[in-house]
């Protein structure tokens, strides 16, 4: 018998959980929680259950760990602290600001119970925190950046929408190839939000609405759009839909640093990603994490933790002595 | 106090041991110990001792971790079971096919101690090893691969140096960019060693000695050369002085993968490293690892370790809760 996972959200998080469950034969889905009814819920996995979040508990010694697949909003603030009483869980918790808080939250609930509570998982939060963490380490005398893309923004898009005479509409995030040059070259530039990144629109209109206005409107409007070069494009619904449906993202994480007696060799650390699609990677991470709860749950450990806190080894199937043998 | 640290052997690697203490606040060099004769080696750092190997084990109490800076080939399979008896200690033992049977000598001796030890820190074996393992677990179904360069093969540089009629050389490694792009587009090609790396050499001859004949015997050496495109450049001893004495280094781990029901979506996850200098990175990434032997050991933990088996946590001098707050 595998790693009995359980999914809470069947969205395209909780849909990429399932199909990265396949990937790994350690692993076997046991259940689906979903706040819709769930007959009207299908799943992919032939014998998995689909069931309604309100039965959770009846689940407590039939799933290993609980992934959350909720929203960092008001999804997880609440779910993860709910649910590690009952399970060892797994979030991708990503309001950066909150995530001290959100930790101790998960922390008490997580010692009361017994539990491991992993949150904070994916590439960013996530993978891309690792690269930061482990090449500060290495470079202590050296710059960090991160860029993200060539990805849709889905906060953005949503922005765009609002705006009036606005169907529909898709938002990308690129880097600017110049500036990540730069850093590449480990010319340490001081770089403002409008070097590193270009934001790119595909609007669709409603009819008769006024082009120009809703190009200025979206070009002008503060924290989303204002600091940034933009371009917005009015194509078709059916464009829109055959070429913008996909939710691609990545992007780069690179520190460049110094060392010698007097700082006279430069090193540059680059990370990056290049998604097909964001939420089936993130799940993947998910997943793996998944396994290393399981792993920290069987030794008798409980409480919160980041990616920070757990060994790589922890991640994979294979044992000590394969990964050594075959990867290091 | 900061964490006390010894450096056993005091070349290329000692040196930037030493100058990455300096960048460590937390850190301090408490003494380095040399096979030569204490008073013809000359250290940077004030107030640090300069000792004979043979009066190690007087240091066992005034030394928190031993970075030991020998050769794989017959330094460090003596020399780490040896000295975890008396130290926590690091190595960067990088003989892959040889890591089980070092891994198992040094835990043993390691567990009959009391002491960490840590082996194979550096990039590749260290780093790269990490970003292989945690680019296998998120993607089980992909493919990996590790380009080094561009920089100097020590070993390929000394294969040239016994060539008759060669006075000095140095080689690069060099990946090929067309298959790091075909790699980076997701293609998965299958690779031959030749399709990989070339090989470029500059090569110091002595005075009448047939550089045709050099040439021939350089391109044909198997093992070294004969599977690679290789070019000779005859240079003079000043040209290769000035500009050649630098160790660059560095290297591509890439891994493609697919996700999805049916493997519908790819995506490549890339680490890069680019360095002026290879030991002294080298010897940076042994320091973060120095941090984390002294933290394992004051935790009570013993036996060897591999950077699989480490917690990034612990390799930064930052709390946890700094870390959450800045870098996740």
């Amino acid at each position: 018998m595998g790693i009995r996972i359980g999914i809470l959200g069947y969205g395209n998080l909780g849909r990429g959980i399932e199909c990265a469950i396949k990937q790994n034969p350690d692993m076997e889905l046991a259940a689906v929680f979903t706040r819709r009814n769930p007959e009207t819920v299908s799943i992919l996995t032939e014998g998995a259950a689909v069931c309604s979040v309100a039965d959770a508990e009846q689940w407590k010694d039939k799933i290993d760990v609980m992934i959350l697949c909720g929203g960092s909003a008001t999804d997880l603030p609440e779910q993860t602290p709910e649910y590690v009483r009952m399970f060892n869980v797994i979030d991708s918790f990503d309001t950066h600001a909150r995530i001290p808080e959100h930790f101790a939250n998960v922390d008490a609930a997580a010692k009361e119970s017994g539990k491991v509570g992993i949150i904070s998982v994916g590439w960013d939060p996530g993978m891309f925190s690792l690269n930061r963490l482990y090449a500060n380490a290495i470079l202590p005398d050296g710059k960090d950046y991160t860029f993200w893309g060539k990805g849709v923004s889905q906060g953005h898009s949503d922005a765009i929408r609002r705006v009036a005479g606005v169907k529909d509409a898709k938002q990308y995030t690129i880097p600017v190839e110049s500036s990540l040059e730069a850093v590449r070259n480990g010319e340490n530039p001081d770089l403002t939000t409008r070097q590193k990144h270009t934001r790119e629109c595909f609007v669709v209109l409603e009819e008769g609405a006024d082009a120009a206005k809703v190009e200025e409107e979206i070009k002008t409007m503060p924290n989303y759009f204002s600091d940034y070069d933009t371009t917005v494009h009015f194509i078709s619904e059916e464009e829109l839909k055959r070429d913008h449906s996909g939710i691609p993202h990545g992007g780069f994480v690179i520190r460049s640093g110094k060392t010698g007696w007097n700082g006279e060799n430069s090193h540059v650390i680059e990370y990056s990603l290049k998604l097909d699609s964001n939420p089936e990677f993130t799940s993947s991470v998910l997943l793996a994490y998944a396994r290393a709860a399981y792993r920290l749950a069987a030794e008798g450990q409980c409480g919160c933790r980041t990616v920070f806190d757990i060994a790589p080894a922890y991640l994979s199937a294979k044992s000590g002595e394969e990964l050594r043998k075959m990867m290091l």
